[in-house]
């Protein structure tokens, strides 16, 4: 007889099913359920559940005792209750842009959420070049509505300490900060590069004293900078999407740091899909309207998220000091910089560091895969090293746009 | 019977006697002690025990219920653990620099502490215009030993991220934020100005709308940067002293913010007794001979923090990107620039806010009050908008000078 309520074990599919039974309320008492492990991140193990008689299904995410990315990183299962608190918070702020969460166990290190399999993985989704026009709307108003109303500008200042204290996450925040901020900045041995972009690499970012100085003092304004209570790894794979609906999940990596680390993240991702729609779409016509959206999408989230968030300032803000006239702006074009920096920085760690992604994986021709690479890993240098300059949507597609062509010409 | 193992109460003088001989293991068999309440800051009661047998003695500070500065201001009495915890974390890194802490009880909210009796509160005795040569050089050790080795460039991430959230203190960095960064600059009813300053405050203070600006900025960054493990009230009030020994007393402010703010509040408050001096001293050479001691004290307490600051860095900074060529001398210009910021707002809350420093309120002659808080708020003002060019000592001094003259030239 399976005890779930004395030490937690990891879970197998008939575990939680029997878990799903006698724990959670919420099939009929006739269930008739099945299980499969779907997950493909690299922390949690996911299982959905379905109930055959009702239609009915549910996920149960369970932390391993580990991280699934390696051995190496130990990573405690707070982090569940850390997820667990912080999606009933963004239901809070961002309500209809996060799954519903039916339960916590912190015995067990699982919660049971909301089934989105009628959505997909936005990586996925994106690979295969689907468009979804009102994502952009979507994500703008969820990181609007998470990174101001978390702040000092909206938040009583003590209610914020608290929440600082209570998703302190150091575990993964070094996960972070070695995997982004560090090691694809130098020829360490955990990075994983395609070897023909090798010499590029290491003539352009790791021979770069320059840019190892901007990465240093961005690695300790994440670590020092306490502004907003962020996903934190708030990229297309941690994003479930359908045409009319966008689903935020996988917060477990939140923490209170720069709220420009949340949009950078998305801005980068969407390039990684830029990039990889110009190397795979072989029809002119599918192309140039794939690349068009992927366009319009990056500078309607930059842009999008600045109009908002400036009147969300103006409804919001609770601060006498934020209503000075001059702060907003300030504030905002802080804000900016730092998601400049951190598209740049995530676009080098996804090509030079171990967490790779499947856009750029999946170009098969090897030529293009370097000029991939060397597309966003340029983009990526100028974006760190001139975060002071880039502020609109548009000029974050023309630093693409440039080193697209110029890569493309030279090859 | 009085029973201190249940519940807090207020102690009086008798009630600490009985406590000393029952609770503390300090004081011989056969003591004969006295007590008087010696506390003259706002937060707790100070309670000193002399063993009138022995000569052995002892203090015992208890929390008040309530801070003591007005009734307005409710403090948590877990400030108390706080204050044990930094004392002994401040031992260890700033050995000699703070008094030995004894005891600690949770309930009682109270400590017993090493006497200091033989030393004096340094702002009266430079009120008494007392020299101490070794100032500068203790008080940079104590703040180099404390602010490097507690942030990210010596301390282990994940143990500074503890840290953080183990001195997390809402309401008292609350007092700070709107005593410090916010009231003086505007007419706040809480504010205590000298009748004789409104007019000079209400032109150069309150209507100036770019002062204001730089203040949210600084407000901000104080409320969102931990970066390291600060005193939090360090001025010259916390301070006990003699010719051969510098003690930092009060810690109950501790938590992580921008390293800048102690060091700006030991050069505010040493700007405070060189005005005093300025205008108190009778005798030429006498005044003098403490502004020379003053001017000099300032630039040593700049010059020797920078210093050691980064010799203590090449000693001991165990991240690797703190290593990277420019980063150290960009991390210290940052705290530097704090440090002129934050010497600028004690300038002004000091003068404009509700806690006023006696250096400025024994100058007797109105005119000469007058012409002082001028040249204290022309300083601060100045320190505040100029905070990106002043960087060494002798830029502060600069910057006194000018304004103890011109306004001397005026008056």
């Amino acid at each position: 007889m399976l005890d779930f309520t004395k030490e937690y074990f990891k879970m197998v599919e008939k575990d939680v099913i029997v878990y799903a039974k006698t724990r959670l309320d919420f099939f009929d008492e006739d269930v008739e359920l099945s299980c499969e492990e779907i997950g493909d991140g690299n922390l949690n193990y996911v299982f959905r559940l379905v109930d055959s008689k009702s239609g009915k299904s549910l996920i149960v995410k369970q932390a391993g005792p580990v991280a699934r990315i390696s051995d190496e990183f130990k990573v405690s299962p707070d982090r569940n209750r850390i997820e667990s608190e912080i999606l009933s918070l963004q239901h809070k702020l961002a309500p209809g842009f996060v799954p519903k969460m039916y339960h916590y166990d912190p015995i067990m290190n699982c919660c049971a959420m909301e089934d989105l399999s009628d959505h997909e993985i936005m990586r996925t989704a994106l690979i295969k070049h689907k468009t979804f026009p009102l994502f952009a709307d979507h994500i703008t108003t969820f990181m609007v509505n998470t990174l101001l109303h978390t702040s000092d500008v909206v938040t009583e200042h003590k209610e914020k300490k608290e929440l600082v204290k209570s998703f302190t996450n150091p575990e993964l925040c070094e996960i972070t900060e070695d995997l982004v901020y560090t090691e694809p900045f130098f020829d360490c041995e955990r990075n994983d590069i395609f070897e023909g972009s090798r010499e590029f690499i290491k003539e352009h970012i790791w021979n770069d004293e320059k840019l190892a100085l901007e990465t240093a003092k961005l690695k300790f304004e994440f670590m020092t900078h306490s502004q907003s209570l962020l996903h934190g790894d708030l990229h297309t794979g941690s994003i479930f999407i359908k045409e009319d609906s966008t689903k935020v999940i996988d917060p477990e990596f939140a923490f209170y740091g720069p709220a420009g680390y949340d949009v950078g993240n998305v801005v980068a991702n969407l390039i990684f899909a830029y990039v990889n729609g110009k190397f795979t779409i072989e029809d002119d016509g599918e192309r140039d309207k794939f690349l068009q959206y992927m366009e319009k999408t990056i500078r309607e989230v930059i842009d999008l998220f600045t109009e908002k968030f400036l009147y969300g300032w103006d409804e919001h803000a609770t601060e006498r000091v934020a209503t000075y006239p001059g702060f907003k702006e300030y504030y905002l074009d802080g804000l900016l910089r730092d998601t400049v920096a951190v598209t740049g920085l995530e676009l080098c760690r996804r090509t030079i560091g171990i967490a790779g992604v499947k856009d750029i994986q999946v170009i098969k021709n090897e030529k293009d895969r370097v000029a991939a690479e060397k597309i966003v890993l340029s983009a990526g240098k100028t974006f760190i090293l001139e975060r002071d300059t880039i502020r609109t949507g548009d000029d974050f597609v023309k630093v693409v746009l440039n080193y697209a062509s110029k890569v493309l010409k030279e090859a």
